[in-house]
């Protein structure tokens, strides 16, 4: 049986990325060496760096000549203190939209005067705020969270400001077109739509960099200036997961890039969202609005029937749609490597178990 | 023909692991499902996770009743900064065997005084220095690095001391037989004998977690006791790495353990310094007493055979054997991975080279 894999990350890859992996794992482009024993200071490896680098670029129609590409470890999480630690001087504007934001905003606090922007409304976090106020300011930064993946929402546009901004863009990278140039900052941990566990994508514009905090000591691992300064190759990298982002990233662009996935990951997550309107069982969680095209959260009216449904889907193969442990219910992720016909695959099985209750 | 890889680093593991961590990227032990898209929040993952921190254990005949064991990302050189982060509240003593300790060095004045010994005669870094002087002072720690891999040394006995000891041991983990309760806390990244690139050992007896700095502000990830208060799972481990060691840890456990390691890497080693004493090209750089038996350096008596010698050691499939660039010369690593065989082989190679120029 085949399995759909709707898990919110560590995530589904295309088959034929596993597939290329694993054999560079045995026999990396007939070399004789397996991918995992290489040097990173081989020009094996190197030439794999450069080429990830270049597909970054090249799917967010950036330059080398105005942007930095960083692939680091530690995930997101370690982003969170790296930001603030490095661009923080006096005080930046934080968007909470929930968890991970809040994470976010915590570190920041250690280093400076952190404003939150949030929607304060009775439906929490399960709405997005809204952004269309902020203006400019006074901010060293304006710090967002695209995705969010606990609660099933993104935000459609980017956010307009003034000042320089600063984007986790960990879930929904590479998901969509949009304008990459807005950003000064973007990070994402790899284990969505760029590759395994492992790997932090960062990708700063180059004149940001003059705004970098200069009173402040820095460890070495946790400045960019130093990361930058080594070509990226501070360290021994995370070679296997740059490898296989490597991989990930020219299946994405082979399949059309993101003006392809764009509209692809659209239509899957209509089809799911609008089966969720109408089936009588299930109500999807998030205000229209705020809907998230990665991980649609949503609920069963009749709580009693969870279990069953559980069950019910993984016995059609359906993995990984049990909700964040936080807020219960329900989640299908809907990453690009989740094919359309995962997808109809779900709202089928959806159909179906409302008419074994419903008939 | 066969590829002997003597890398420093990412470095050669069992061809049996590359095995199955290839089938694991295709189908992690037939759930249908990639190593490489389970969720770190899966049973199949936890009883990965668990199994590896089990064998960490049970190699370094320690117990999870007295010592916490973490898997981090950023590389030893992350370890650098949050070994004084966490543990530097006045003084710390550190050894200087060259680059490696030099970088430990330098993060840790960032956070407190650190006193230095190290071998001040002509010798440099090609001689380790006495130890013999360190009995005890006001050190919160004590910290040195166990091998190191540019100038081919190791400390052969483990530092004796009053003082909490801490030990980068990245380049010679699980390599020989020690008695690892004599430290505090150890890091590896683990790229040498544990697995592939991307994860960072860490092992801290849980008494000296009672002596954390307590003042000083630190970020969340960079942070000892908010990782063990998550049981290790902060946040995205790195799935791959893990999994990878815990293949690794399997296959070296049932080779023999670290009883069998002890004597198989002196015998290879052995081997190699015989012949470059013997050998009239080349020379050994490192005195006796202190060189490596994971990383031998040696330089060819008359530069001009450089190039020459490496282009014949290629064509007999030895990789690798070109010196640090900081150093020059060359270097062949043996690591657990690297058959007596290959040994046999260079050594070969070696003596070949040899009457190809002496005859």
């Amino acid at each position: 049986m085949k399995i759909h894999n709707f898990g919110a990350g560590p995530c589904i890859l295309p088959q034929e990325v596993f597939k290329n992996a694993s054999k560079g794992v045995l026999n990396l482009g007939n070399t004789g060496l397996s991918v995992l024993e290489i040097s990173h200071r081989s020009n094996t490896f190197q030439s794999i760096f450069d080429q990830t680098k270049k597909l970054v670029l090249e799917l967010m129609e950036l330059s080398d000549v105005t942007h930095e590409v960083l692939f680091l470890q530690g995930g997101a999480s370690s982003q969170f203190a790296l930001v603030p630690m490095n661009f923080l001087k006096q005080k930046a504007l934080y968007i909470d939209t929930g968890v991970w934001s809040e994470k976010a905003i915590a570190e920041a606090r250690n280093f400076g005067q952190v404003e939150v922007l949030k929607n304060s409304s009775l439906e929490g976090y399960l709405k997005l705020p809204d952004l269309s106020i902020i203006r400019s300011g006074n901010y060293d930064y304006v710090h967002y969270t695209s995705n969010n993946t606990i609660y099933g929402t993104q935000f459609e546009d980017v956010l307009k400001t003034d000042c320089p901004l600063i984007c986790d863009m960990s879930s929904d990278i590479f998901s969509k077109q949009i304008d990459f140039n807005l950003f000064d900052l973007i990070y994402a941990g790899a284990q969505k739509n760029i590759g395994p566990a492992g790997m932090t994508l960062v990708v700063i514009r180059k004149t940001f960099l003059d705004e970098l905090v200069e009173s402040r000591i820095i460890p070495t691992m946790f400045n960019y200036q130093k990361h930058i300064e080594k070509s990226g190759l501070l360290n021994t990298p995370p070679v296997f997961s740059i490898y296989v982002a490597m991989l990930n990233l020219t299946w994405l662009k082979e399949q059309g890039g993101l003006l392809h996935f764009d509209s692809y990951n659209k239509k899957k997550s209509f089809l799911v969202y609008k089966e969720l309107e109408r089936n009588t069982l299930f109500t999807p969680k998030i205000h229209i609005g705020s809907r998230s095209n990665m991980n649609i959260t949503f609920d069963l009216v009749n709580q009693d029937l969870s279990s069953d449904f559980l069950e019910f889907s993984l016995s059609r193969g359906i993995h990984g749609i049990k909700g964040h442990r936080s807020l219960g219910g329900f989640r299908a992720s809907l990453y690009n490597a989740l094919s359309l016909d995962s997808v109809q695959c779900l709202v089928e099985n959806l159909n179906v178990f409302e008419r074994k209750y419903v008939d």
